[in-house]
């Protein structure tokens, strides 16, 4: 190629990356050496401190940067409360939205026959020892509308029957602004089974 | 967010990278931290690497480690052949068909009267000093098959009529308005090996 290896290597890496293929990381990488003082050199120091300094919290799965995460030792935070996600890149979408103001637990995916997850390979058993130690009054799944987000939130809620906890699950139907016309089947089948007096 | 600094500090910053939004710069962030040890401290080291190694050629333009980069000092390569490109990418491109087997020049854009880029913010007064150094007989003009590449091309070709060197472009066969680094290795080939005189 006539690069260095250096950059080859910065390449290879970068392809690496979700959103990224080897086209868009030659691309990113120009990018980066075009602008090495305010996106390169940036960029490596931020790697090296995310590298040192991150961490999954203990209680609830979410990354930070000590043992137990800011939202867990929060005290504006309500206790009763936990939102089961599967991914942590849930839990920052709900955080987003900023409408809950409780605790959560990231499982770390969904129950998969065909991949072969089960309850121990998720945090579910560790999600049934937190609903029992901390005084909870609900626990809310806001798992993937897909067939294995539903059926580990059917599993859960099977799990914290003998508790007096109430278990909830997101709303499914039509997005805010969304048009029925772009919407698939199974959304707008789900909207109308949930459909409510005006 | 709930996210730790370094952490928003480091997406904000992936962000900014040309093929990631900040959704997809959110999910290679967690990707990065999953897989910390095979991921992101190799990737953190590649860029520091890079920052402290990667030059601009002096004489051609291209990225490399040295002042002079491995394609202007190969004895291999053709030296009374010049290909000209518009970015290194695209001399990434050519050197990923492996047709051509002489030296460049990148010119750093094309010449656009819109944004103000005329032949002295591009390497063009260097390319016309370098046929005149060295001994050239053929200089190649690979530019985009857009309006400003072939006003870059033009142009060129009129610093270079008084003296005694062909100069080509690359034949019919990039597409009209396509961009070589979006191009596969065969139709580049194709488009080398069937130049014609300009
Ligand atoms: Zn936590
Ligand atoms: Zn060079």
């Amino acid at each position: 190629m006539g690069n260095n290896q250096d950059i080859e290597v910065l390449i290879a890496l970068m392809a690496k990356l979700p959103g990224l293929g080897p086209r868009s990381a030659r691309r990113a990488v120009l990018q980066l050496i075009k602008r090495r003082d305010i996106l390169l050199a940036p960029l490596a120091d931020a790697l090296f401190n995310v590298a040192q300094s991150a961490r999954e919290c203990t209680n609830c799965g979410n990354i930070g940067t000590a043992d137990i995460c800011e939202i867990c030792t929060n005290p504006k935070r309500a206790i009763a409360q936990i939102c089961v996600v599967e991914d942590v890149a849930d839990l920052w979408a709900m955080e987003r939205s900023g409408v809950f103001k409780g605790r959560y637990h990231v499982l770390g995916g969904s129950l998969s026959a065909l991949d072969g997850i089960g309850p121990d390979e998720l945090r579910i058993p560790h999600l049934v020892n937190r609903t029992k130690g901390e005084n909870i009054t609900e626990v809310i799944l806001a798992l993937n509308a897909t067939v294995d987000g539903q059926t580990t939130a059917h599993y859960i809620a099977d799990q914290l029957e003998d508790q007096d906890i109430s278990v909830t699950s997101l709303a499914q139907g039509v997005p805010i602004g969304g048009e029925l016309d772009y919407l698939d089947d199974g959304t707008i089948s789900a909207a109308l089974n949930a459909r409510k007096a005006v």
